[in-house]
């Protein structure tokens, strides 16, 4: 099956899935199990770029409540220059004190002497169990073992390493076509899934062998991660540790100037890539059966903002969508709890592309041909409201009982 | 068993239960079974104040997609001189365009003749499914049957008119011992479950034989309900049809002046009053088992309200509320997602009295205790920010199983 799975992320015409797999030129990684874990899976991944002039850009949860490792990663390494990056599953070292900190820098002390680089050079990510303290000694004898197991293609181990509750390892390998030559570009992502038994975190590491200067790194991350994991909600729970990492190798020798034809198409690679696999994300959200994409337009960003995330993240709407139910009137009652005090507001609504409400009253539809449209995988709903201009959208995954199972079943 | 259930809402000591029962004087009412409901349970309630001296105060759903009852009893009636409410269950005259608003008129003027007095004295509530027009001719009939069957004691019928998926009806009569004499209160209540497909919607109607000034009502109703039914989520969803309705007929002759110890105390039932019913309608919230209440103190009034939301509508929390686990990451994973770029930020989090996280990290508690306490039918969080000052409160109900059922399961 095609990466590009989602009827709403195209494949741009200049990307193709790469059949070899593999890591771009000048990364190496392995994922090893350090038994972090108690079921021996595979917990802890390292990836190590071997270039000195790596280039790299990082964007981390905005929680006002920080695990320790993006303290460290965010306040005690040069993002733009990182070469090297130890995560770990099974553990978060979340709200784990000061001393979490110290097990953080002690990691990344470990990633450094295995990568061969300054310890600012090193970026650390934790996902798991949170309050727990870090089994310091295990990670630190996890780092020694992956560092000899370093290969080009150890990014389906480090994938498989990151992994809580996935029910399956998100990856990627694309080769970019660019105007001067081609470039890899490779991702591999875990899942915001809640975890036996306290919830997790999303982690996104995005490597390729273009040649690029940090501000462009930067850039492309930032705007890319705007329109991907920003625009997605699981259950509109913040982690405390979510954490993207690019970094770019330039071993290609493929030089990507700012402003030029290159930049726009990595750029579109990149768009799709951390698109695809945000759904994918949302695919993975505990019990999720289907996936709704709700577009909001007109009014001011404020409120089309504001719209978007109460129709995400309502237990209504995301429980009609997974019991296959055309139920608008739940989506009229989310735009009317996001705008307090606007009555009369109005707006229209359309479900796969039938209008249900206009006019503050519902229209005549097909009822039969919509209740099929809405137990596809993918569910649509466009919410229109007064005056043009703004626009945005979320996806989100539905809600249903596996969601309960797994969080209100197990027990610390 | 006591109205005053709950250890949050302690009985001030000038209040009592009336065994009796009944409306006070000045008031009746009756319900009947009007056939909106399909199961040809009662569906409509007809409460009249036969003095027209009664004052009254209403406060309405703020939702931007305000359904016509709630357009036509707050700008087409005279809140401060209700004599009537006319309120059905079963269709909730919601997102049905202009010939909702027709209905809601219709259905306003034949509250109006049933009770003798002007259309502008009588206010008109719905709750039920939403987006189908409402059977007029049904609801007209049933007013007509409801004004032979006014009564004194007719609130227990009322109660029951205005039930939806309620598990139990919602009712109190009280006697309020005031210094310049006693007054009887009494209130019928519906909770905010989600129907029959659609969601519903919370209904409060509070009446009194004190006698007040308009300002007097809408002074105490306003302060009461911001501490009542405005701090408590079922699901965070906001209903387009909330009627909170306070009359005072006067018949007991006992004037309660501004300022007095009077307003005080009939200030103090009525707060007490509608606690406990605020809590009545988190505990019958789909597939509700226990109850929680966040505490948020510390830092300015944003933050608080913010963080104690947060936390209130975490489905993680709420999860683990359901599932009787003291999981305290997820109050601390909710708080900073309240929070935004606020790290570091100290704060506690206390579980029914036990400090189980500070500075950053985890404390050493008796786990056994802990286990055991949340697994009662009221769990208490207290969430202590930095700073002094700000104080609020969130009551609500956990996330069940019986929650995905009844909403993802019913379709229309």
């Amino acid at each position: 099956m095609s990466f590009f799975a989602s009827r709403w992320v195209p494949r741009p015409a200049h990307v193709r899935e790469d059949d070899r797999g593999g890591l771009p030129r000048g990364f190496r990684a392995a994922g090893v199990a350090a038994h972090v874990k108690a079921s021996g899976e595979k917990d802890l991944g390292l990836l190590v770029a071997d270039a000195p002039e790596t280039v790299s850009a990082a964007r981390f949860t905005r929680s006002g409540v920080l695990a320790a490792p993006v303290i460290v990663s965010r306040e005690r390494a040069e993002v733009g220059r990182l070469r090297a990056i130890v995560a770990n599953s099974g553990n978060a070292n979340a709200a784990t004190g000061s001393e979490g900190v110290d097990d953080a820098l002690a990691t990344q002390a470990a990633g450094a002497a295995a990568a061969g680089v300054d310890q600012l050079h090193v970026a650390v990510a934790s996902t798991g169990v949170i309050g727990v303290p870090l089994p310091l000694d295990r990670v630190l004898a996890g780092i020694e073992e992956a560092r000899g197991e370093l290969r080009t293609d150890g990014d389906r181990d480090f994938a498989e390493a990151i992994r809580t509750t996935d029910r399956f390892a998100k990856r990627a390998s694309l080769v970019v076509e660019l105007p001067s030559g081609d470039v890899r570009l490779t991702a591999q992502c875990k899942g915001a899934g809640m975890i036996q038994p306290n919830f997790a975190t999303m982690l996104c590491f995005v490597q390729t062998d273009a040649l690029l200067e940090p501000e462009t790194a930067d850039l492309l991350l930032g705007v890319t991660v705007k329109r991907s994991f920003d625009r997605i909600s699981v259950d509109g729970q913040l982690s405390t540790n979510d954490t993207v990492v690019l970094m770019a190798s330039g071993a290609s020798g493929v030089k990507v100037e700012p402003l030029s034809e290159d930049e726009l198409r990595l750029g579109e690679a990149l768009d799709a890539l951390l698109r695809q696999l945000a759904l994918l994300i949302v695919a993975d959200g505990e019990g999720a059966g289907r996936i709704g994409r709700v577009v909001v337009s007109g009014g001011d960003q404020e409120s089309v903002e504001r719209v978007a995330r109460e129709v995400a993240n309502s237990p209504l709407v995301k429980t009609a969508l997974n019991g296959g139910d055309p139920n608008w009137g739940r989506i009229a009652q989310a735009v009317g709890g996001a705008l307090l005090d606007r009555s009369p507001l109005p707006f229209d609504i359309a479900i796969e592309g039938v209008t249900v409400f206009a006019d503050g009253g519902a229209l005549r539809f097909d009822q039969d041909a919509l209740n099929a449209a809405v137990r596809r995988d993918e569910v649509e709903y466009v919410v229109a409201l007064p005056g043009e201009g703004a626009e945005t959208e979320v996806f989100f995954s539905d809600l249903g009982h596996e969601y309960v199972t797994i969080n209100a079943e197990y027990t610390t």
